[in-house]
């Protein structure tokens, strides 16, 4: 598969219609299932390493839209790790102490332990496209925030935290679908949020708020747009862009300051 | 299964011979390998609902002498809840500024939050079981540690955390053919930790310190001695253990304050 597709390019603006929603990849669902597993594999053995070797960290980002598939690539993908070494945060809302810090305070605290795969399920982003859509924020603040956000991920990058940005990309109809099935089964119904609708309603211009985002993209810290109406093949593609990641990260397991075949257990 | 058997009485000694370490509870391997997916779609499920619910937490305190299999367990049982819904600390020789304080101020900063199943890998006992079997504090001293650790456990309790602990019980020839395989794997090496042999020389010692907390076992946050020489049965009873208390916690997923059949999505 052409992972650099699905990347968005340094320096240029980027429009969402690139990328269609429904890709597939030329991937089958049955097929999916088959290499899924094998990804898996791989995922876990390759973490293992950067565990063992705890010179480096991956931060992974996952931004989305509401049922946008977050939730499901953190059990799916995520969940091939070993939960050992994973550090996932959820942002919600901010408390009344974070909006008394500026916006990366809460988010630079949750930064990954070097050897660790952290995840953001939402992230700093979201305070640039929240308030932009809202607007609560002018132009000039909002290109402010994105320079901050690519000051605080260089300095992440220079620390040896790899960072992978992943925009879950769904189309209105299928967003539509899956609310709709968390209104038909009760016990999903904790998982809609009326207010989600409101959100929906601005669905372009949230479009042009994660376009505008995405030029945050860079060569240390790139944003990939998932095609993810079609869970499977954003779990596929999810799985092999961290699997290629962590190959060119290349973690080694430390070497010990002892001789093995020397140590007697008694 | 009978679960009480592995359950430590409260107020009463224990004694850790009282327990086989390779117990294999009447499973066979074979029997495991179908059974344990079974009870991991189980986990998977009453974890979803602990979260929609919110309202209570699951603790998890593993302790285990080296190589007793605290990360197995977290590969293998919790590793089967979706990691969204899962924090887990691993607690480490405290730094500098840890120890400048009280030794649960550390682990309560870790408490788990409503909904979550928090995991602590090694835990508050290390401050009693370490310090007591090299002498650094005395019988009085790590009396008033228990107390304290007693009434911390209870806080958790009032406000809504089931703990569950889980000593990891296994014999000395398991850990030497665990250390010895650790030696024999140059993938494994890193994990072999040569003052691990010194604690090791200490077997007896650390049979009574363990004894010694398994002394805070009560209702609400009872110890578990698991015979784990066989790694497929420590699997398969823990598991079994917190689908049992999950069950109990039963939790409901929260009512929704909007009508699902009126709402339109457009």
């Amino acid at each position: 598969m052409n992972l650099d597709m699905y990347r968005v390019q340094p320096g240029q603006p980027t429009s969402l219609s690139r990328w269609a929603t429904d890709d597939d990849g030329g991937y089958d669902k049955k097929a999916a299932r088959t290499l899924l597993p094998e990804l898996q594999d791989q995922l876990a053995r390759l973490q293992e390493r950067l565990y063992a070797e705890s010179k480096q960290a991956l931060l992974i980002v996952l931004q989305a839209r509401d049922a946008g598939g977050k939730d499901g690539t953190v059990k799916h993908v995520i969940g091939a790790f070993n939960p050992n070494g994973v550090d996932i945060a959820n942002f919600k809302v901010p408390s009344t102490e974070e909006r008394a810090h500026d916006f990366l305070w809460r988010i630079h605290a949750r930064a990954p332990h070097l050897g660790m795969v952290g995840v953001f399920n939402r992230s700093h982003y979201e305070d640039v496209l929240v308030p932009r859509v809202h607007g609560q924020i002018d132009e000039q603040t909002s290109e402010r925030r994105l320079q901050h956000i690519r000051a605080f991920e260089a300095l992440l990058g220079d620390a040896g935290t790899r960072i992978l940005k992943f925009y879950l990309h769904i189309s209105p109809e299928e967003q539509k679908a899956r609310l709709q099935a968390r209104l038909e089964d009760p016990e999903k119904h904790w998982k809609f949020n009326p207010g989600d609708l409101e959100e929906r309603a601005l669905w372009d211009d949230y479009t042009a708020a994660y376009e505008l985002t995405l030029s945050t993209s860079t060569e240390a810290a790139p944003w990939y747009v998932i095609p993810a109406d079609r869970k499977w093949f954003r779990n596929l593609l999810i799985s092999q862009i961290i699997i290629e990641t962590l190959k060119q990260m290349n973690p080694q397991p430390p070497r010990v300051d002892f001789d093995p075949l020397s140590v007697r257990i008694e």
